[in-house]
């Protein structure tokens, strides 16, 4: 049985991209594959562009959807050998036995905690779920990564990519709140799978894992970083080191149409205008953003119909 | 692009009345219509008829439905050019730019703060959708009009009507909440729009927007007004002038069996029992809101028929 | 027009159960039976099995689903002759009426108070649905009981029994909060409509409504009535006789490996680990509980099957 949890999971990447674009053309010619199979939709998170492009994702393959925001039901227990005597009424063992039989595939949003590095890392509900069901998981965002994001990102550049291997930037953005890993995770694991040409910049203090960045190229100089850049990839995200806290929110480090040049823009949305990046990027030519949420459906539909295929 | 904002929106009352008389006799008629097609239902507040309705026309028409409370994503920003480092996590540019990807068609439901009159009149939820998504936009009850209501309540009257142009009151009733404009505003646009007999009675103080009301007949006297009524639409809504507030409770102005005499009574619902309108009218066979509340599926069915056919 | 409010409702159980293997030989058998009809699932609690299960069998039939929870629209008055001038703002007159309109069957979720047994044994929400709706009401859990469960029930243990009247227990269990007595009252009358050889365990005050239990064997010795089980459903309620109330949280009534013997576990699920029963005994083989909630799918689509082919 074939999952989708990470950018290294069964499927494989260069042929996913290369099936999305064939499927971008009609995405009606697979109509019938999914006849008969339910996609069950777990959130335990909020999600806007992941809820709504993999129920069309799904529903263009024929499938019926089943959307289950967990407050609905009741917290689960993921702990193993707990007596249940407080607020969790049912243990992700029957959950994800008991949803396996109404469902065909299920995909799952489970944000991290941000306060504990190894409980997040430990993927504790996504695998709760991989472990205890009998049918195929689909990441729609875990704790620390965002695989089906990182697609439809690794589609986008390959339609707009003008040389065979595009200078690619991530860079580090300021906010507000304290923001999981799993966007540049994913996306950083995606540019390494096809051997782009990667550079990560961000302030003193926000490296990333290094069991995901290894060799990457990594500056603490914005501009060096973003010199001859084709795409930019602009993401906040909290201290990895000093976990999930905020140590810096230096405007400085915003986005703008001038830092840009020529660049194309790049982010996984939703994005804080004008504390992330500035109107003007936002509004330009140069962004892609909206179709990056387009493409989200594509990476959705072909990771599901490989799933439905393979299974 | 057609889209259905307010009774004097792109599409004719007047035709959509005339089919959905015809639609309704056989609602499957046109059941591959909506084929490949999804309608997104964006829900920023509660919704029981409008959200089953509206649900329910599409299916008729073979559309999918996708319907998202908008508290399960997150909070959007309206305004332009703000520093977004507050509350606000996505911008409407975006939000409607990336739904407009997902969907054929968006539906909105935004109600009014009643607390800022600019703001309200402004439609800033409406009109931020109607400005950045690509898609046509339906009003499934905005700030200031609520037309999927007032065409079923426009087809409910043709079809209960005994003579060519009958004798039509809007009465205002009392509540215990401060209530929105919407429905008697999109009632008044459309019975004028109509060239029905219509008279408005209410409280000193409850004058609605005159520039809907315009030459509208409107008397203080609830009594008089009702005089030989053909339909009474009763309906509570705040002072539009001291805008927001609740100026009188006084429940003479609840409508009664007697009050009523042999006219036919219409409410949009929910109605609240015994303050707006006492259960003997409710119960009679002279109450027509269940027959307006059946009536908001072939509006929406006839709206969303003809937004497809013509986008 | 025939409903499914309990055990003892319109529809023979006998016959439920033997169609219901029949259908689970192959589940799509009948997927053209529900074409054009449209089941409306309104929520007033939780549930992850029940919305599951029930959507995804009346799918098997072709049917549409839509989903309310009733938070999403607003509180409903169930009491005659009010003034409503408090926090409820529609009539359940009004909206069952109403969504009859939308919907060719109806499922209801409406769990006790537990506080007022007058009340909840009046079944206020099911039976104002059921008083003023045109279409079909389908019980999935009322204050008193959970017919959809023990026809699931009564399937599995169809499906395993190895003589013809297998003894069942029915065990109570410890818990930490006040549970509903919907599970066991159905249980009970599920397994006296059978004519099983049933009997019932609990501690002293836990009693059950003795118009249920009738001349049901009841003992408060659990190892006496476990002797030569061959089924043994284990479940918490809160006291009867002292309304609600927790009386005993002794963890001696915790179901163990030891206890069952070789007896088949059940429980209707979300359950509590090493609470209600240890992981040893469902995490064995004699484990029915994944059972039981698979053939909750095949318990509501042979009934929703019955009601749209006697409807």
């Amino acid at each position: 049985m074939k999952n989708f949890l990470n950018i290294h999971s069964d499927l494989d990447v260069n042929i996913l991209i290369k099936e999305a674009i064939e499927l971008k053309k009609n995405p009606f010619q697979f109509e019938t594959i999914g006849r008969r199979k339910t996609l069950a939709m777990l959130f335990f998170n909020s999600s806007l562009r992941t809820r709504l492009s993999t129920e069309k994702a799904a529903r263009n393959l024929g499938m019926e959807v089943m959307t289950l925001n967990v407050i609905d039901a009741w917290k689960l227990e993921f702990e193993d050998g707990t007596i249940m005597n407080l607020d969790k009424a049912e243990h992700v063992k029957e959950a994800a036995q008991v949803i396996s039989q109404y469902a065909d595939v299920i995909g799952i949003r489970a944000f991290p905690t941000l306060a504990d590095k190894q409980k997040d890392e430990s993927e504790f509900i996504l695998n709760g779920f991989l472990k205890n069901a009998s049918v195929p998981i689909v990441n729609m965002e875990s704790a620390t990564g965002h695989p089906l994001q990182s697609l439809a990102d690794a589609l986008t550049i390959e339609e707009f990519k003008t040389k065979h291997k595009p200078k690619i930037v991530l860079s580090w953005a300021p906010h507000v709140k304290a923001l999981p890993h799993a966007v540049p995770n994913s996306f950083v694991s995606m540019m390494r799978t096809l051997e782009a040409d990667l550079t990560i910049t961000h302030p003193i203090g926000y490296e990333l894992d290094d069991r995901i960045t290894k060799d990457t190229a990594i500056t603490h100089d914005q501009d060096q970083a973003l010199k001859d850049a084709d795409f930019v990839y602009v993401k906040n995200w909290s201290s990895y080191k000093e976990y999930g806290k905020v140590l810096n929110r230096d405007s400085a480090w915003m986005m703008t149409k001038e830092k840009l040049g020529t660049a194309k823009f790049m982010h996984c949305l939703p994005v804080r205008r004008n504390l992330v990046v500035e109107d003007a990027v936002l509004d330009s030519e140069d962004s892609l953003v909206i179709n990056q949420s387009n493409n989200r459906t594509f990476a959705a539909q072909v990771v599901l119909k490989n799933i439905l295929e393979i299974n």
